[in-house]
């Protein structure tokens, strides 16, 4: 393999430029071009390419977001789509690419493949929800970030007697919620994975206060709803604290990676340059106990597929990821005691 | 003057810790006595009041909050409130105070002195927005803050080509708005010293995509009102962009204090104790081009007078406080160009 | 067991404070007091001994350091040393201990353990460089602290066309160096594991700046001799760059704790506790494919003991830390190339 | 003035980037063009001159460094590097020039004005040693950094009995060294404009720890010594605490600036434009009581000059920059008491 591109897809995360950086300068040192696409598999579509040398990923390794910068393109699920994406391609010449992003853009590096042009995808989210890995690019920097700003939120509430609710990203896992909770020494934790009595939580914020604490910080992970409905359901429940609320939202995204992510995504991104140099694709990087990995993206289960189809035709997850409860259980242990 | 206690009022700010530190280590230093008053004035109604030494300061100058607490307690403004708090000053032989606080907390530093316990205050809040001073402790924090959090989502707005309305503090004031929006390079700010024409919003940010920003960031002042409706009005006016809100709020007001805020608290903190060595109470704290100054919280206007009392015994404030529109202007010339 | 005691040892590393905390309130859950040792060894010999609650452990999640502060104290590898330890704990009723510390406070876990106080040791330090486990509490904010810094010294590096040798803690073990040298995308990495040619060093850097690099990193792990010695050795050899020099020494131990260490530091105390209450000592706590494992600190090395005794008497180490040489490797791939 | 250039000289500054966008999209919005100069006078000799547009200086206000990078080129005090510069400027048709960089690089700017092009010098350094100004760009910056590892080495020194000496830049000038050292609550602070006696030094150490301190920090000015010699005459003096030395050096001229510094700089790249417009030149930039000021490089010190020539044709600095010693009281009254 001569020349492969790279693109990034679907949300941003913080990380993803150092894995564009270690794609670009995994692939020159063996001896390969590097294009990137701008915009996804929207600028693959509509040829929004170019070259790419170890230069243009200076000083990138430290900057949140992508530079190549991403979309969500829906349109690339059709198969006239994927044509114009390969036409592309080949004009510029292209035998290979590497896609980061979400595993809604595996889908398309499964296309490529099938159209005899080698995709590898790489987990780019800050959720932690994308299955074949332990971890996403991204998370840590996510949670890093939550925690930063829970520590802020505590210097004031402990302060004036008062109740956080704090929601965090995570549409389907907890994984935010939990490790950002645990850091930060949240009072309750509240994850989708896992059923929540609201009389508890009001009950456990009542013992808390006559326990001696000063504050109370609730994590909540906007799965399972959001802030302010949460607080509502919170004084339907009975609850008479000074109750606030806090969206971190879309700043979890956002910052400089942490050296974690950092190490992560470089680690990946040279990786997939590993495999489309044995003209492997159709696979997803990730990282199992430390060390990486890689996936069929779509096969199947018993040959560690992420994806299978059904006989209907329909995609099956088959080992969905799933946070650990763990963490919950412990932070319980930590945390409903008589602290300040 | 042999005994003077402390105490913190109203909301929290960053570096209010740094002038309690400075408020007993210089009256030490100057021979006194220093006992803290838990929870502002309802701590000294109810004789929340203890000893406070050297030690009781040490390792609190780097941290956010107040470890005295804070509260809000509206009875002291009644004559009984008063009273009750006078008598628990003289059983523990405290001759006089020190406030730290909103301009709300002046009127009772003012009342305690008119009472015979000379009472200086400080002003402390992150909203800028307390006559006397050039700033508030706290004010250097939350603009750090909140700049920092706008420079994580210019990360993922300018992947993505969003439009990022940003809710900030600042109830009458645009002060933290206008820097931290000039600092984070924002797009428009929107403060309620000044007029916006919403339609003008909404043609700038037109304007900005069609030169060739990738995003945008309205930094928006709570008291004009608050993010989500200026988004719907936004939307009203015909705005087609990807449009997004966040409220920094409460996250402004925590974390440790940076090292101007801290400096700054430092010197107010020692000077207040030097005006109460000399006797004298009823004053304000400022900081003024640099120096240290003390006002007058009640009198003649012509006397520098922060309030008089009108012919009714109503309250005026003699010299509001106004934020700098210069600085408005002074974004508008480097934000309305044609820039990523 | 009803009552336990907690002590930190050697160097203080940022995680002590959630890893006592951990300890302290998973402890309170599952019925049992506990003490605070100050000072190590040294206060258990002295009697430096108190009483911990819920509260006394609030607010230490996120500070640096150790609250129950730290020190070296070789005399406790002395049996009079240990039985007067011993006499300290019977009188405050304590049955068991867990120590927070480097490898040479295991040994003093050993001890108690083999006079009847079974004792557990978590590995503290910011080297990783402890046995029997992947990741040390403390190492990920050591390298965040290094990354941030590097990050900070790119910047004016690049202003300048400047070369810096920047030192970093690691006396044996070159993973402090290799990790923050990869996120920070550094030019070169040296570590104790691997030979270095001088020659080679001073060329990397000359074809760096040929190929159109504005500046030079090289991160070198203390291990391998101090900054000013490795500059001067680059001068010997012939570099005639813009050579500047920085240790980040003593930095690199404080800060509060990221989120990573924070959680890893409560799952380990959390764990360590779960061990006391079953009786079980001797053993040191680690963490090996994101599960908590325990090890023999003293034993035979077929049974996953960390240390043997040779017939002799002398303390050999069975599987010593080894950094992960592959990112060296990686890091070569990554930045040997003309970048900026 | 159609066109204007601008460049960074001498020591790079955080806030750097900050002015220069200020003075391009200010320019921009008089409806001037703008050029940017690489490596200060060097590129203005060189001609490494080129067209920057709004664009260019988009996602640069939060950078450190400068992305126009800096050189002294001392060969620009003579003659033949000015006249070299002005045929340079000539050719690419610029007809002012705005000078960002120490007070060496005014001279520069008062020799291009005499030649007939205008040019302004803004005060961007860490040292805040320039003339003219209370601030400089890159102050505020320098000392938050200093802060934050100070911090940091407190959490370490806290938990091990340990003194510190932390050497701070700033050659002639004390002010990051104060700043930094109230900010930080140091125990002492060393700075080239107050004489010291380390026999006093070393006994508040001993009184320090006497009166139960846990730690000392000693902040000193690199302009008195280095680190090292100061750590070598206090043991001389009869130290025996367990004495460590960190100089932080040039960390402090990186980062992102802090908000404050980029309001500075964007205020004063602003207002150099507009001295520009008016055709004025042979000034330097400052703030002054929070106002922008602007002061002649040289001329008659009645006339408020910078710098005179005596009738010798020597420069003398009219009014040199004076660290503010009553930072140095205050900090005695605050750091020497008996605190932890």
């Amino acid at each position: 393999m001569k020349r492969i591109a790279v693109l990034t897809s679907g949300g941003d995360a913080p990380g993803m430029n150092a894995a564009i950086r270690a794609v670009v300068r995994k692939a020159i040192s063996e001896g390969m071009e590097v294009y990137g696409i701008n915009q996804g598999y929207y600028g693959m579509v509509t040829g929004d390419i170019f070259p790419l040398d170890a230069n243009s990923v200076g000083d990138t390794i430290n900057r949140g977001g992508t530079f190549l910068r991403s979309a969500r393109y829906p349109e690339f699920a059709e198969l006239e789509g994927q044509l114009k994406g390969i036409e592309q391609l080949k004009k510029h010449g292209i035998e290979g690419v590497v896609v980061i992003g979400g595993d809604g853009s595996y889908h398309g590096a499964m296309r490529l493949t099938e159209h005899g042009f080698p995709a590898v995808g790489l987990p780019g989210t800050i959720d932690n929800d994308i299955v074949g890995t332990d971890y996403t690019i991204g998370f840590d920097t996510a949670v890093a970030t939550a925690v930063e700003n829970l520590d802020r939120l505590r210097d004031t509430s402990a302060s004036h007697n008062r109740t956080f609710v704090v929601e965090v990203m995570g549409r389907n896992a907890g994984d935010i919620a939990l490790w950002s909770g645990i850091a930060a020494g949240a009072d309750q934790i509240i994850v989708p994975e896992e059923e929540f009595n609201i009389d508890e939580v009001v009950s456990n914020v009542r013992a808390g206060y006559a326990a001696g604490k000063h504050h109370q910080i609730i994590v909540l992970a906007e799965g399972v709803m959001s802030g302010d409905e949460f607080a509502k359901t919170m004084k339907a429940a009975g609850d008479d604290s000074d109750l606030r609320v806090t969206n971190l939202g879309h700043l979890l995204r956002g910052g400089s990676p942490t050296a974690r992510d950092r190490v992560l995504a470089s680690r990946m991104g040279a990786y997939a340059v590993q495999l489309l140099k044995e003209g492997r694709g159709g696979l997803a990087v990730g990282v199992h106990n430390e060390e990486m990995v890689e996936s069929p993206i779509l096969g199947l289960a018993e040959e560690g597929a992420l994806f299978s189809l059904t006989d209907e035709g329909k995609i099956v997850v088959n080992n969905p990821h799933k946070a650990d409860l763990r963490l919950a259980a412990l932070n319980r242990d930590l945390a409903n005691q008589s602290s300040k």
